[in-house]
């Protein structure tokens, strides 16, 4: 008989809802001070320019360097990956002369989702997300997206592996129109491909919802009760990323910015529809997982409460049949039946026959 | 006596609620690839085309033929069963000039309700429902509708028998004002055959939960909470498809594409009021259910507690009469009723009367 | 000792929230099928046509009458009573120009409330509400307006009497500025009447609230929560029918047609806010209800443990008196309290003081 | 032993959320029937006329009179207190030119807030609350109030004090810089006096809440969950009265009425601001009722659990000592400890044993 | 064993939630009365009057002086700390030239936050938040922002110490690019620097739910539950106030004043996103903390629940021993057992078999 206690697993940690903002309050804006976690490994800045079959792939070691791709007439792609070197960020900001404001979000790890139009380019911030190995977790990554006019910008955390491969080798290999289009719908190719990654977790999600129901049916454990809130707990952190996206990507298509051309509003409103069906999928399971609560609670009540039933019937039982045998034990001088033959038989049969009676009583009532 | 299993039929299957997204994250936008379930029947192209008195109907082989029909001035239906032949949609597509964002749309069977205008064409995309034999759970069908200017296109995933069967028959047998009509009306015929088998779902839904309420109140079981909450489910199912569905068919009825006639406005404003009627109807199932589930907790937790309760009641009758008997059963020398003659009928006398005093004091205080 | 059942009422039918569509699924649409309960009484046409004091009052025998009614100067009511011969209604809508879709909205008696503006006429349909004997359930009747430029037709289920007599009476006796006014003030005189008969329906509720919150302070029954929850399905079912009628008279409102004139939108702008205040009724009804039932359960849930309360409590009692006498019932053969003279006296002394031991203790708890 | 009641105060009456009225369903339109309860009281008329320092001060017997104060050029405040004589009030409607609507809902006193703009005045109807003796239930009083070009009219219930009286004292003693201004700013000061009292009445059942809440964590009596019932019930009542007030201060503030100066405008939207504050707090208000209803329950059943907890451990470490002694108590011939010298001490020693025993392994558990 | 008290702790004070309105209801508008509490420092009037590297920092004592700032060029700074002498503060509002309501709204600190635009200057006022020592409470201070063409004023509770210091330091040292920037900028700061002190709020505030999650799942105690309803109803209290924030801020970037500059609309849009994200993190805290309620008392109620399962199965075990035993105990002559020579420990035997049966039965069930 152990102690009960209800949930064993630690939940999962609080902190990944809401990521410390290290800069001190009151702090000048525009200071740029990254917000997320300390890396040893180095920034990598690597540049993919193309244009139709030629395409150019290297690493660049001078951030100024990037000043020199504004008057290219090819499409650049300047892939950063890990912010924890502000310099560097700040030195390819200034080269490419990004508002002070626009660093500060980009190092800002914690940054809403969200879509700003400036004079010369477009910025877009919002979040990617990978599963972590419990398969239970999600860890978030912040990218932000700066859309020039013959270059694209993507600033990555840098916490899982190379995201982007894909889109890369589809550049590389010319396959797809993507090197024939204009910068804008080299954006709508990494937008789309973060909302992908929505989808995988949510499948993930999706079952282990469905192997929890079962659970639920057949063997409600305490950890499910964990597993469910853990859930629950993660779809309010998809749900407060992913509603400000759809507003982002919204304002997006419908933005008027020429650096987004016409063709490729079409491919926006197509990643639009995905966001809405992300959302919707998140709200549809937050109602399941808060009816499977409920449903989990009564059933866990019902069960201790069937238990307790079950052991009142048998004290109830065999209460009245230790009464008749008290009974027998009193030391009145006079009591005939003590005297009879079959005394002994008889009050058994008597004690016999009234825990039948209740037993049958309670089967006609369904109690048991 | 059993474990106590709250629930005993299997919950309906999860997956229906987000189908597994096949085609791996971040493959390049447009790739066609089908996302529902495989099937062995071929796919069949049947073509209705009709102006007037005269009606050809045959099956289309070779899908490239549809290219012709965009020039003709009769309405063509071409009407295709079963997506799981990529290249035929593929070829379809391609010779009616459809965007390959469409394509994809049309294959990826996992569509929230829509309604785009393109230049040539619009395309809609909505959800028809099946109820399965076992009358609780809801099959959907994605069916995609392109509008063009003399033809009308839909994609059907065919999991049922022919759906639009008795459109058919009518256009074939020249009933009605179909056939005089220009391919909208044909439109709006098909889209609300659908939303009729979207009120035929919610009547069987009805009638559930008239048997569960009656259920509730004469006696409820076990798995009455499990239909209850498998029916409230199949409402989160219905409203997750059908909230876009009342968007689109709004739209549809303000668009300003000149596909659509002013005078099927009025018919699609027909159809957009009984939209919302199955949602409001969905909204009042999901309340009532909600209702009930309460309803349901707390009687049998009431039924459970009452069942305790007269437990209780028959081991405090005995506990008294019990001590009294141990008192009787006591080794003093000197007790004075032992030695009395009707002593033992004594006792048995005052045991009645504690037992009868208790009951009569119960019966006062309404307990039993 | 019955089984507990927990309610014994039967609810209110279920039917009534969703009244079967009687077409089949898939019929061409503007097909006239009646969807209300068949009646034996013939359908009744009634004509009420006036100008200032002439008034002329009688029954239309050939729907095709009405058409004349068009052409004259003064204001006609065809006033319908009855709808299951659709016949007579078709003839009467031809007669009248109406487009086929008005016609099956006016036979299909499940419609949501709403207003539809036609080149020659406006079309109006809500429901109207009669208290069942029972005082507990409504019964819904759909009431059809259409509005033309000289004449207005009125169509009912025919459930009830005459409803509209009051009105008829006024025209009748040429009381109040009615006679003096346009159809469209008669419109407004009608839909005012229907409201009416909202505030009658909720102000019945009110008192069966109200009866319901002492019923809950005094002696919350069985039957109460059955009360409590028919109420509330009650609620959902007004608040389904009110919320889009109040839209219907905004857009009455605020329309633009010409057959509204100016003076009277001060009165559809009166009947606007009664509608509102329908519904705020109907919403602080439903919060209350809901307050209700949760105050219901733990009251009932309480009082059953109070009385478990009292149950142990006896027990506890007894149960170490019993213990102290069954040590004086064991068998050693060295006892010395068994041989004292009073040893039988002092056993029960014990047992006395400790019964009151525990009583006081439990006073003192305030357990008792 | 009582039989357990679990609330013992009657409720607040439930008539006040919803005032019968009293009119016939089906009266004509514009019919003047007061709502509002009979009073025994003759109705006062009291005028106020002023212009910078000059003021008149008397009542008014001849409502006739009031069509001569449309054309003075001084500010005539037209205070009526109560409501049941309706033909002065109908007099005062004619002399003023008033709508037949707008006298009929001046009489009807369960009106919705609002405000109407007529061509030569402005209508806008509001509640004023007062606290009744018992400080926990609050007592509507209807106020309209007619702003013309040179004159206000007021009409009150009647139900409590001169509720202006405050205002009157400013103008006749010529303090601040009400004698200065046009009518509309006396109509600005009466509604804001009027929110004042909103905000009096909301602090009372500040300190209520707080009062409650102390309650709650010290010793959460039955009565406790009544009182915050009826609290969370005024709360609805409140919301339902200031809503719509909210909408009507906003049309006021941003209408395009000449009635309305420029300079009044600042001053409504601060009415404005204080309204919303009122709504906010309301709101608030009632999230913190439902909190505490949560916790009240929670707390009510746990304490009841814990007594029976207590209960039952009393009985579980008798039980054992009894069956101990029941041991030694059976009549077989050969039992070795009963013939040991110390067997009566030794079994007493046991018995303690075990029920120490019991009682340290319930401590070890922390179950006492 | 002492009386159960479910919360021991006292609650946070309600007061805060609605402080007091001193003014007496009715007052004329525009009275100044301070509604804070009352202090005993003087308060203290600073001008930091700069304009590029010229910087003046002194105390102004006659608060006439002020009005001479208005002429001026450079950038003047007025920060009042302290309310509580309302004759400097009207002093103070006369030479700024502002609106009487303005001055009661600085007053009065109950104000909900807002932005209202005047000829020449646009009024702001928001809460600061300060966490009390006990840092489970927050401690709001009103501040008032005056924007002028060529000042600044600020009004605090001044409740806590210089709460500016910071921008104050960056304007003396001249860094970063205020002192080069119009009075609008610093307004930028200013509400920067508050809405920074909602994050540090939050950050502890999450700590403190991170903390409260895992006690919830090692151990739940009593306090917990008053712990999470204390941070419930702080969350309660911030979000009344944030959520007017957020509009206010939203008028101000929106907004046409040309006191505000171009760039720094690019700022304040800064501003609204981090309001933004408080807004969202604040709903997401309220969302985990309900959740967190109904985790903690459904396993408070399991865990007693959990008690009185294991005490009921100990008690079930003995009881059927104590049968046995009360068999053997009874006194008929004929009763072969206890003739024989192991009779007694037949008779231990059968009731340790017994009691052993019961066990395994109960392990099998899963009951222990």
């Amino acid at each position: 008989m152990r102690t009960p206690t209800v949930v064993k697993k630690p939940y999962i940690k609080l902190r990944r809802l809401f990521r410390k903002k290290k800069k001190a309050a009151g702090l000048p804006p525009g200071s740029l001070i990254y917000t997320g976690e300390k890396r040893v490994e180095r920034v990598t800045v690597n540049l993919l320019d193309y244009r139709g079959n030629s395409v150019t792939d290297r690493k660049i070691v001078d951030p100024a360097e990037c000043a020199n791709l504004l008057q290219s007439d090819t499409v650049s792609w300047i892939d950063v990956e890990g912010l924890h070197e502000t310099e560097t960020i700040q030195k390819i900001g200034e080269s490419l002369n990004l508002h002070p404001l626009v660093l500060e979000d980009i190092l800002n790890v914690d940054q809403r989702a969200k879509m700003e139009e400036f004079e010369d380019y477009v910025y877009i911030v919002l979040k990617m997300f990978h599963l972590k190995e419990n398969e239970s977790e999600i860890a978030p990554e912040q990218v932000s997206i700066i859309l020039g006019k013959n270059y694209v910008a993507t600033f990555q955390e840098g916490i899982e592996g190379d995201t982007f491969q894909e889109i890369r080798e589809r550049i590389r290999n010319n396959k797809g129109i993507i090197t024939k289009m204009t910068p804008d719908y080299l954006v709508y190719s990494i937008i789309d491909s973060i909302i992908d990654s929505y989808f995988s977790v949510l499948e993930k999600f999706g079952d282990r919802i469905e192997t929890l129901e079962e659970e639920l049916v057949n063997n409600p454990e305490k950890q499910t009760l964990t597993e469910i809130y853990r859930l629950k707990r993660e779809m309010l952190f998809l749900r407060k990323s992913v509603w400000p996206l759809r507003e982002a990507i919204s304002r997006l298509e419908r933005g008027e910015s020429e650096l987004i051309t016409r063709s490729t509003h079409l491919y926006l409103r197509d990643v639009y529809d995905h966001t809405i069906n992300v959302l919707d999928t998140v709200e549809t399971y937050r109602d399941m997982l808060s009816g499977m609560i409920d449903i989990y609670l009564s059933s866990i009540s019902n069960r201790l409460n069937e238990t307790m039933k079950y052991l009142a019937l048998i004290s109830t039982i065999f209460i009245p049949m230790t009464f008749i045998a008290s009974i027998y034990g009193m030391n009145f001088e006079i009591m005939p039946e003590l005297q009879w033959v079959h005394g002994y038989w008889f009050a058994l049969g008597i004690m016999a026959m009234v825990g039948i009676a209740f037993l049958v009583y309670f089967k006609m009532k369904k109690w048991v």
